[in-house]
């Protein structure tokens, strides 16, 4: 890799349902608040529209991938200079709704992600689950993937994008306080079994009924923890230095258990 | 599941190599001392002749399935009622040698697994890998899979297993102190996130040029760690006591990412 390391900044906050235009403002604050220090920030699931809204309200503020919000959020990066990943409600062709993420840069959406588990009532209510493989696209020189929240806690997501060439995964999440172990054991076993970055962006606070846990976690492909946030705290900008692995990928048997990529 | 709670003894001790006599003793030594306490006793990897005994021993000492370190061990297990999942250099049928593990319970071998991913040079410099997906047998009414170390660190491996129905998995290991991320982060997630009970015993102390890692642990289908030794101590015997799951199988996507098990 002859990128420079990338510096990933993570928005931990509290969520502010319903108020996108807020939301956009608080991330353009965030971006700028970040501007030539990180190359890239990552938002919590849904962050533009809140998580916990409801059906209906999911309904109604979810948009195309070119939706006004895509395009808010195109400027941000293009007058910052920091890339952001950011969560919605993406409406689809057929009126049905995905828990979705976006990568942009420089005015630009470089990666698309339709959260392919589909976590519980809440979001089994609204969201159609995503039918495509996580892809891998460059950011700055860097092969990144895209996963949501509840996917990473299945290895054969992060599996997938590894063996896709993903080196980095970024990861919005909506992690409620009862879930510790997703981000102390399940993102650093991630990172660690793929020899990837891992970074998981979670909230902090209430949110109607749930209680998020923070814990937001950046994590080096030798398992090391980068980073790990309180309940509350701020993370600051993490620059993703190359790390050994252990290799795993080239030792692993599909010939018994099948291949997670094509 | 009407069986009682499985309850585990896991020997995790000093290796004695090429002390094939003196192994069988301790084995039957440690059977006796938890007979009736104890449903099985697991040992660490190769525990029978030592691991890292170079490639002439292991052939020289490489023995079949129901040779006479299975007679001795199915003899213990009959004399003391305590089940063995021991260790050995498995003889193929060509000349070739396999590093093996077999479970025995009251005289009979229940199960036997070849381990599937060789560890470096240490491994491939003797070892054929095993061609076979673990299978899961009947352990006193509990359905079981064995794996045998670098196995389990590939999520693969005990995803096949969840899926093909067992509820425990036993893994001998002979784990280097450099690799503690094995047993507190790789083997807990394959725990939390297949929802089974995952049971890793490794060595402590120096072999030739090895330094184990000792922390042989138990760990439950909700992520909880039930037991975790240090470097050096034994640890008690174990109740398998049932505890929620995520019911993260069910949710998976073997639409996109294959399935890990026929």
């Amino acid at each position: 890799m002859s990128a420079a390391a990338l510096r990933v900044a993570v928005l931990q906050c509290t969520s502010a349902p319903l108020d996108v235009a807020g939301n956009l403002e608080r991330l353009d604050a965030a971006c700028r608040s970040v501007a030539g220090r990180a190359d890239v920030l990552v938002t919590p699931e849904m962050f533009t529209t809140g998580y916990d809204i409801g059906r209906d309200e999911t309904f109604r503020l979810a948009e195309p991938a070119d939706g006004p919000i895509a395009r808010a959020v195109a400027e941000t990066t293009r007058r910052t200079g920091v890339a952001v990943v950011y969560g919605y409600p993406e409406l689809g062709s057929a009126g049905e709704v995905y828990n979705a993420a976006q990568l942009v840069d420089d005015g630009a959406v470089r990666s698309s992600h339709r959260k392919l588990h589909l976590f519980g009532d809440l979001d089994r209510d609204r969201f159609t689950p995503g039918q495509e493989r996580p892809r891998v696209a460059d950011l700055r020189g860097h092969p990144v993937g895209l996963l949501l929240c509840y996917d990473v806690e299945f290895p054969e997501a992060t599996r997938s994008l590894a063996l896709a060439g993903a080196g980095t995964v970024l990861v919005p999440t909506a992690n409620m306080a009862d879930y510790d172990l997703v981000p102390t054991v399940l993102v650093r076993a991630r990172a660690f079994e793929n020899g990837v970055f891992l970074v998981y962006a979670n909230y902090t606070g209430t949110e109607g009924g749930l209680e998020y846990g923070g814990l937001s976690t950046v994590c080096a492909p030798d398992g090391t923890v980068l980073a790990l946030a309180g309940r509350d705290e701020q993370l600051d900008v993490v620059e993703l230095v190359g790390t050994g692995s252990m290799g795993y990928l080239a030792d692993r048997r599909p010939d018994l258990f099948g291949e997670a990529s094509p």
